[in-house]
This record gives C-alpha cells, structure tokens and sequence, in this order.
C-alpha cells in the first residue's frame, strides 16, 4: 500500500449550529460536537484507508470557546499518523463570525480510528507521509500520544516509553 | 460593497449519510438531501453577505443518482449570482466509493436566498465577480433563471423576457 | 390501470412546527419544510401508483411566507399528472392563525416522483384525471413544466417543446 | 362562546414510518406513535379553544396492532367532549396497505388537554355539539372516563359517580 | 421460571428536557415524556422477562407538573405485576430543582407490555413477588385495572370483574 | 462549602440503542455514545455544584467493546474530584445482555466541566471526599491527570508535575 499525504484525507464538514443542539446557555452542547467530531474524523480514517472504519479512542479535547447558537461551524479533520490497523486523526475547529467574516479556532481533537474488514477483524492501513510543518509536528507528537496511551492502559511500562520519558527529563 | 468571486463564499459539507435518513430502498431521502443543500446554501450566502439569509426559492433540482446508506456525501455550494437584495446559490452534490475513492456527481441544485436585516427586512448584497468558466457559464445562465421565475410568477411579460426569449427563437 | 383523480391521492399532513426546525429569525427552516414536503409528496405518489416512489426532481419552490415557531402547519399533497412511469405532485401549505383560526396560504411547490418496482426500476404507473377546475388547469401547466424540465436538462430542442414555446410568441 | 362540532376540530396527520422510529421487530414505536398523536391532538384541541394547550392526562391507549416500517400511518383527532377549561381528544390511528390501498385501523386513544393563558392558568372553552352517532356515543362515554379519573385519583367517592356505578349495576 | 422482585427490574433514566422537547410555554412536551417513559418500561420489561417485549397499552397518565427546559428528569420504571405474557410496569417520573437539589414527583404512568418472540408470538414471563409496602399496593392494584381495561374493552362483563365491583359498593 | 461524596452525584442514564444511532455494522456511533456521556456527566456535575455547568475537557476514552442495536446501554456518571471551579467526571458504560441479564462494562471515560454562574463566568465548587477505594484510587489519579494537562497545554513545566513525573522514575 502507497503510503499517503494527511492532505489526501482531509475532510471538511461545515455547518450551522441548530437550536436542538444547544446549552441553557444557548451554546453548542459539548456531546453534539464531539459527535459531529466523530462523523467528520471517520470520514477522514476511511479516505486514508479506503476501509470501514470504528473509533477506538478520543484522546485529550479541550473547549476552548464556547460556540454560540447560529454560528457557522467548519471542522477540519486529516489523518496525522498510521500504525498498522489504526490512525490518528487531528482534528481543528473554527467558527466564523458572521459580520467580519473572521474566523476563530475553537478547538483541537484527537481521535483514534481502526480499519475493519465486514467481519469487524482489523486490516492494515498505508502509512502517512507529512508534508507541511504543522504535519511533521503531528507526526512526531502522535508517537508520544500512543506510548502515553499503552501506559496509561498498562500495556506498556513508562521505563519503555522513551519517547515520552524524555518530555520529563 | 466590493464585490465577491463565488470563490469567497464556497461551502463544503461532508457527512455521512445515517439510517435514520434513508427510504425504503436504503437509500438518502430526497427531503433530507434538499435540507442539507439547505444548509449548506444558507452559509454560503451568509459568507457572501455577511447577514442573515432566508430561503428564498428552490428552482429545478434532479435526483439523478441514488444516494445509499453510508455513503459519504459532500455538498459544495457558491453563490453563483447577486441581484440586489437576493442571491442565487449553485450547489453540486458528490458522493465518493469508499473502495476506489472515486467521486461522482449525484445532482446539482440551485437555491435562492435574500439578506435580511434583524426585522426581517431586505438589505442589500455585494455583487457577484465569476472567475472560472463554469462560474462564469453559471453566472450568465442566472439572469435567464431570475426571468423564467419572473414570468412563471406573472410578474415580467416574456416578451421583456429577453434572455430568455432568445432560447426559442 | 384504471385513471385515478387527484382526490384519491389527497395527503394531509398537519403538524407543529417544532422548537429544533427553526432558524434565527425563529421561523420554520426552508430545508425543513422541503422535507416535509418529501414525504408528503411521496405518500400522494403511492396512494396514486400503490408502488414504492422516489423523488426525481423539485420544481421552483417559492417561500413566500415565513411560518413561525409554534405555528400549525397543513401540508397538503395530491397528483397532478402521470407520466408514464413518473408523477407530478402538486403540494399547498397552508398556515392558521391560532386565534382567529384563518388559514393562509404559506407557498406552493411540485415534486415530481417515479414509481419503481423492488430492485429499483421504473414501473408505469395509471393516469390522471383532473376533475376540478384548479385541477384541470394544473394538469395542462404538468405539460409545460415537463418540456421545461427536457430543455433545461438539453433532452429536448426548445423549437419542439410546442406548448412552452407558445408562451413566448 | 359559541359551541363548535367534533368536524370544526378535526386534525389529520399523515406521514410515514421513518427508520429511526422502529423497535428491533422493525415496527414503530409505542412512544413514537404516543408522541405524534400528542402532537395531533393537541391541534385539535388548539383549533376547539384557540388558545395555548396542555397535555393533562392519556386515557388508556391499546397498541391492537404492529405498525411495519414504511407504513403510512393516518392519526385523527377530534375534540369529543369539553368540560369548563379541558378537552378530551379521541384519537384514531389508520395505517394503509401500499399495494392493495386498503385502510385498517391500527388502534384508538383518548388524550386529554387543558386549555391556558399565557402565564399558563387554565382558561374556559366551547362546548361540544356532537354530529354523528360515533361522536354522539364517545361524547357520552366521555362522562363516565371522567368521573373514572376522578375516582382513581381519589377526588371523587365512587359512590358519587353515578355514570360510572350503572355499568356495575 | 423463578419469580422475581419489582426491583430486579428497576430502570432509571435520568436525563436533560433539550430544546428540542419543549412547546411554546417551554416545557417538555407531553408526547416527548410519553416517549422517555416508554423506553424506560420497555427495559424494565426486557429486564424481568429476558424476552423482546412491545408495547400493549399505556393506562392513564396524568400530568401534573410542567417539567421546564433543562431540567434533570428522572424516570423510575419497574415491573410491579405479571400475567402469563403480559407485564404491567409503574413508571415514577421526578424531576430536581438546580439550585436546592430537592426532587419532586412530576408524574406517574402505568405501561403493559407483552413478551414475544422472535416471530412476534406471545411467551410466558416470570411472575412478580412485590417486597415494599408500595409494590404491593401496586401489584394488588394491578388486578383491578386490569379488569376494568378487560370490561372496557368489552372481553369480561362488568359483573365478573370482582375485584373492580367492590369499589362501587 | 460543605464536601460531597461522589455518590451524592451519581448519575443513572439506563437507554436503548436506537436504530438512527448505529453505524454500517450495526453498532452505536462512537460519537453518539460521547454525546450520551457527556450529558449523563453534565448531570451529575450540576447535583455536586448546583450551578450551570460546561464541559471544558474529554480525557482519553477508549472504546473497548461495540455496543450492538438494541442493547440495553447504562451510563453511570460520578465527580471523582473537584478544583476549585472544575470537576472531573468518571463515567463507566456498561451493556447487558438480553437473554443472561449479564452486565459487561463496555468503556470508561472522563470528562471535565466547569461551574458557571448566568453570565457564563467560572465559580466556586465543594470539594470531594472519596469513600470506596475505587473513588479513593480515582481521586488520586485526578491530579496526575490535571498535571498531565497542564503539561500538554504548556501552562506547567513537567519538571514541576511532581505526581506525574514519579511516574517516569
């Protein structure tokens, strides 16, 4: 399998924020984003890997900015990084402010896919080849995430993550 | 108001399509397709206005290709025309195979939205710059559509209908 | 097949409109009521054909009012002519006043549907006949629209579609 | 204020069974169907009184027969009798078989809605003036549910409710 | 079959009223509760039945409190009696104040729901022991109402239904 | 502020898995079940503060186990531990089976929300007092997961993650 660009998966969803999808404070309810995250990201696992695909794992996700009912939503999602069966997709939010047409990053996600057959078995997936410099730094990054999550899951010992380990030393 | 290349105003909605959106034949209600493109074409021309839109109409669209369950669907829309208060919005529909990842075109459509003030009251819009052929073809055929409406409407004498007059001669 | 009229395919379809089906202006959503409308519509064309149907196209669809939160909406659906294998549906949505109780007229639209047997292909369906006068002059304008439709999609000459032509001279 | 018939508030609500309202048997839900006869009823109890209209009770309701997914499913409510400030809404549930066009009745329920003002206190409505025999003989059963409820809820000695004892007499 | 306790079949969904739930005074709608509560029966059914199970009919509901927008509800269901294939479920509906944490009853329903099959056919249940003094009252309870749907429904004579005629003595 | 136990936030959320949440094998969108989570633990943040509450973070979650259509799903949310304005939520999922009534745990999650007050401004929370050794061992694991944080954000150095560096050593 040819390895491919993050570019090559990217995918854009972009979309209004309905009133059924909104807080007391009349703000995009966290679990509707994270939901729209998902769709987007697995839209993205399945370009990479021309594969069914299920989520595995959601790593860190802050909400950084409250997203207020009406706003133009665009989530942005591209596959950063391949191991065998599964990839990590980044994913970037941006609202847009509907008289200057600014647009404001609302928040960062990580997202963990694995390709499966009809059968649900894992199947391998190409490697990804980062091009910009934004990219190479997911790149690396996501190395460290999934030692950090072998170890937190137990499957690792943190003495064998060197990687991260050197974040504390 | 400077104007605007349809460029500035394209939307991309990527989304999968979900079961509870399909018809008996497993495939995408025609209702729920017209909403997104709804959507979609609604944030387009909030982008070339930067005010609130209401649709206004929804001329001729042709489902042309069925739609399945899973799919992914990408709805891509610019504002193709500007006339004063109202905007005329093009919208071209992809669906992609998840095994070849080609792309084919599902259907095409083509909405119409106004700008309106906080009171609900028409305000005016930039004006439209084609730049690539297709826009440009897009553009020119506008005019052609805002007379056929007027007409069918009684509110323009095809005879003043010059545009569109010149089709059957 | 015996004819049917446009009353034996009558559909009404009377609801809310509900808090999550409302844009900014708090008013029901154009995609919303379009895919209402669907399903409406989709009902008049089995009672007509007592088959499976899919919506093939969306003709000009004017909102000319907007239908506020909480308003109680009556969509009505009836087949205005057959084609061969494909319907033209004639829909009226209607919005009352809950105090007075007066009905107005919100807007009108027409879908046109094919009937289609289990695995998807077209099936003929019986014919139309129009009894009222509304109906009667429905039934002719079907013809016009249908040559409308074959010119725009450059599946007839303009010069060959007779009755459209005659608007023109 | 002026009596009204059962016709005056006849609601009819057709539309079809969406996969997203099916139970693992692919039939529709109960609480799919209690809530659009929740909305249906409340019409008509909104189109007796004209005016804002609660949920107050829901008389006993029998599911006598499966509604598939893809069915057409017919509700109508009419207003059957009025006491002061409430409405009892009796309900009849249609589903039609696609092929044949044949209507069977899927089941009947009785809901019941006071009528309020807006800070919400229950205001008076018009009487009922029951037309056919049907409407006749559930505008007198409706005395009997009602002094039924009273007798369950304990605000009435069963002593007391005179309508209700002569059918154990 | 073992017989089994009320609460080995106790079921609690506690969720938010979303906006998308409310009606103009904004409140949950009834139907929308109508639909929680049945769910939540529905899993109580499933719990002591181990069986698929489908609604059969909902006995009178009364609301009495509005249940606002956002609020926490929580439904209580539980199988307080059994007969041969058929369960009668208590629902407790409460809903909590945000500020004081003070819960208070909104409203109660009785559910019956059947067990069946995979081909829909009705299958024996396990019977009900109740333990507290309220699930006995309601099991004793359970007797009378479901004579009185049996006479309702015309399938026992009203002079049989023992347990119900001694009310009215 | 007197201290609250996790249990006086327990949070129940006992639901079906529907067939409009289910991805093309049948299973529950992984993003739907984040969506379910997250307000099962909005509850339960809001009965520990009694405030208006924002989710502000999704920690790692894994998702271990598919959850089939028609699964019955609990969601069991409790605050594990507070920070002055923040509260971190542990949320357990668990299904079970139809047929055995045996509950397997499906997937952990963690979430964090922040108390607010109307006007959307962070305040003050009770702190948490652990009693099982399960809550105990949560606890602890809260600081090294706020350090974690902090250190992944940039907002603290690791060297001075002193909890979370031990475990590196």
């Amino acid at each position: 399998m040819a390895p491919k660009t993050p570019e090559q998966s990217k995918t854009t969803m972009t979309d209004l924020v309905l009133p059924s999808e909104t807080n007391p404070l009349n703000n995009l309810f966290g679990g509707e984003l994270l939901a729209r995250m998902d769709r987007a990201a697995s839209i993205a696992a399945r370009r990479h890997s021309r594969r069914i695909v299920v989520t595995a794992s959601v790593n860190h996700v802050a909400f950084n900015r409250a997203v207020p009912l009406g706003s133009v939503v665009t989530v942005e999602a591209k596959v950063s990084r391949a191991f065998k069966t599964s990839m990590e997709v980044f994913l970037d939010v941006w609202i847009e402010d509907r008289e200057s047409g600014v647009r404001t990053k609302a928040n960062e996600a990580i997202y963990t896919f694995v390709a499966v057959d009809e059968t649900g078995r894992p199947v391998a997936v190409p490697e990804v080849t980062p091009e910009s410099e934004l990219e190479i730094s997911r790149y690396d990054a996501a190395l460290r995430r999934k030692q950090l999550s072998l170890v937190l899951a137990g499957k690792m010992k943190a003495h064998d993550a060197t990687e991260l380990k050197a974040l504390f030393e």
